[in-house]
């Protein structure tokens, strides 16, 4: 569960109404169904004639990860290829296959077959880059499809606004109608501009954050386990990992020679 | 037919109007032919001027692309790449010659001319990939009149608007006009907003989209036909070829001894 | 002469005015000496301070390539060079010079003038390299004038509008006068937003376009001589240059082993 | 203490404190706590949801860099350097372990760390490299955080003024309330344009600069470190390091030789 | 002195007065300290807070390169660096050491300086590249600084607008005020979009103009130099550096042996 997601939606919602409500307005006055007809309908087609269904579907299910929370446990996931790299150099790459059923992730599963399998390791590097290339462009667009609905939605809220502003406008013999049609052609535009910036582009900015930190992690796997198939010193492998873990820190031997010294 | 991209424009439309219809407004008050004029008219001379004759044909040409769904089979398209090469390896690359009658796709067909042809490796991936290049630039530039379109629309759509409002004020001597006039000028706005948002931009995301997944594919055929040329092994080019199909999964040999073990 | 130029700036304000007038209204309205002075002045004195006096004068210039249309006959083009290796393969590269009073091409003369002169290959290469990237990029801030143009016109137009309000503002007391003023002042609006997506934009486009065009002129060009200069055997050089004439066919002996097949 | 920070936010609302006293206004009537809630509460709920909560609290945190005004000596630092390279070749690298106290840049003791601990060069290299590369990655979201809280908040804003407006015109028979409903609407565009103007936009700004010559000096670290553990000659480095430390003179023994001359 | 950029100024002011004047306005009207204080505060304001006071006063400074015209004869450059180049050929480097002090180009003395100082080439590459892309970089940040400017002051001007608004909207109560406090209010947007429009923007754009001319200057003499240090023939300099001074022409000896034929 994603609890800065869910916090901003309630806080930033929460907020405009209550500033709202502060004002003196009430929340009945923006809850206009014609309106949201128009700028939500309007935007899912302009979305659906803009993207392949697939790249539709995909973007609706993706919608998912801004509210998931995957935990990542670089520093825990480093630790593990290190100890892996323990075994096929003590025991061979063979060795690792007993190992395979302990490994939870998916990606780092995967890149242990193509080494287990004696895989080529040119090809071994190319699969995993391809795939990793592959994932985050099909991934990118799900995060593209909200990014293209917050870019239609604002305009089409106003031409929800024009919409109603014309009807006000041949209607003006009635002045007492005249505030009323305003304000109602008005809520376009709060439906418009409110979807976009309340809800579409921070998907596709949260989308695409989480897809950045989940490549960080497959980089890291991909390095570890190619390094792994080289038959990399496992103490070297940890020095070279660390770089992907965020743990800024000069190396441990560093450190020991100071204190010795 | 591409369900997607008529399903949009019918949603889209049907929920604006019928949105507009229930906050009392009707179809009539929207369609007005001068400002029609203006809109289009306008933008089709402001594309017309921005492009070469050949390349405005070819953006309206593709408009097509977004209503025809062609069928992608990446993972069958995979496998009869695989099957090629068993016969090369097997039979030399003549033998691909009676095989060619078979060949359905034409960017396939024309790769594996040029290996049955005896040409040089190096100037039958020179050749296929400056077609990619050039086909890629070309049709990208179909994509690219849509958005310029759809960029120059809302702004001629301000225009008419404002042409309409200047007729308004020439003549604010007769109030009674005055909504009514308003109401008109206001429909320019419409008319290029919705151009943009409802067609011309979802146009060209949707044409540049179905260009790059028929990249991908013709990416997919240039490496399977140059490794066929190389004489890679049909089950390494299985392996290879599993990561542009989207089929991510580690490969076969992995799963086997998994089981076995 | 470019037609579609021509074309599409005699439709768009056709049709601009056409549907003006259908609306009621009449070409003098919008023919404002003061909105014109503020928004085109204003205009040019800001791309005058925007760029050195050499690039100003390029651009304007450079409108002529708008409308002047040189047709590209490339398959010729590839013929012609290929007709030339088939001279220099036979008679040595020396008997390209008796060739050189034929051609038409001054960058085709250019180049066949440092092979006939025996320069370096990778003299050649750099020198036609050098010089088709500083022709582009001289040419692109052509471009580059108008595209400018067409960014500030409409901002300078909207200080042009506002300028008119201020002045109507002022003159409230005086409730007549209000709309012609305010529609004087719209004029402004008209002409910056006119100015910028009838005109300037588009000729930016046009001219970045037709730069592109000569641009792959001139890589077939540069790629055909070097490969003479090489030596590369002549068919071969046809098989190359067809990938950048858009003959996207398989080579030709391919499909006369279809036939015989 | 970065005074240009303080000084253009104390410099930029006073003026327009100011201005406004001048024309007649007084603060208070931009003092609206509905407003406020409305443009800072939805803004605040929108980047929330953008990013994840470790990217929006390194936003909050790194603000801290707008005002702080770290002292970046790079002559100093290249002597410093050069110095070390003298006492590496003199005494070998190990002699620089007696060193790591004096120096106080932590990416400088953490490269020097690897030259002592005898890691092999191209580790070090890639380290140092991924090292500058993640930090800079890191810190960049950091600024991108109020660069989208300033790309929201005026659009926020505008979703502010509108709601005010809706009310103000569900009102419209009480007209002396009409104005200053209005005014009190419009507050909300004021708090939108300016936290963004005056405050995100600028401290994204900052902080990417602030940033980029941190990496800068990185880079003179890097650059040093890895020339010293290469055993380059510390004259040879001293003019390699000058080009980073924008001493843009020509090499000492130029001026040497030409005044000998 | 740059008389484009003097009279892009004095021309767009001057017939945006001249076009307000015929329109029945005067100067007056929009000379308002007030809102100067507002827009103009308001943007410096929020440069400062946006840039480290270095970059801030390079910013100011280079507004000096926008109405200074540095004549560059880079033909004649060549020419220079073509005969330095015979005299190092016939004498040996050492003897460029008596041509320095002809030398007036501070870039060229400097790289000359590197040859006669027998740094080795490699160096005397990296060097002159590093000093062009630091000078390059701190150079952008100049017209970077107006750049910025020119994005903040229209919205800041909107800003100061709606202040003003706010203030009419407050004092609703006196309508014969209405006018002439809109009025008022109004000038901060022409503060905000002309000084944008008629200077900050197109600033930058010559800044960076001039920039790239600089650059382009640099380069010759940095191709040339090395060419220099690598004992080039004269002639084949020559010819190179022919493609950086836009004399586009073939060779010489090729017209030679034209002319002979």
């Amino acid at each position: 569960m994603d609890l800065t997601s869910i916090g901003g939606i309630v806080f930033g919602l929460g907020m405009i109404l209550l500033g709202q409500k502060l004002e003196g307005g009430h929340v009945g006055s923006i809850l206009v169904l014609s309106a949201g007809m128009i700028v939500i309908g309007g935007t899912i087609g302009a979305v659906m004639l803009a993207f392949p269904t697939k790249d539709f579907v995909r973007g609706l299910k993706m919608v998912g990860l801004v509210f998931v929370d995957k935990k990542s446990d670089l520093p825990g996931l480093a630790k593990q290829i290190v100890d892996l790299a323990s075994i096929a150099r003590r025991d061979g790459v063979l060795a690792l296959e007993a190992k395979l059923g302990e490994v939870q992730d998916p990606f780092l599963k995967r890149a242990l077959g193509y080494v287990v399998d004696g895989v080529d390791a040119s090809v071994t590097r190319d699969s995993l880059e391809t795939a990793m290339e592959a994932e985050a462009g099909e991934a990118t667009i799900g995060a593209k499809v909200w990014e293209t609905a917050g870019g239609f939605s604002p305009t089409v809220g106003i031409l929800g606004a024009v919409l109603g502003l014309i009807h006000v406008m041949e209607n003006l013999s009635d002045p007492s109608k005249l505030g009323g049609g305003i304000a109602v052609a008005f809520v376009g535009t709060i439906y418009g501009v409110g979807s976009a910036n309340l809800f579409f582009l921070p998907f596709a900015n949260k989308i695409k954050r989480k897809l950045k930190l989940e490549k960080e992690r497959n980089t890291l796997i991909a390095e570890g386990v190619l390094s792994i198939q080289e038959g990399v010193n496992p103490r070297v492998l940890e020095e070279k990992l660390r770089a992907y873990t965020g743990e800024h820190a000069p190396p441990k031997g560093a450190d020991d020679k100071k204190k010795a010294a």
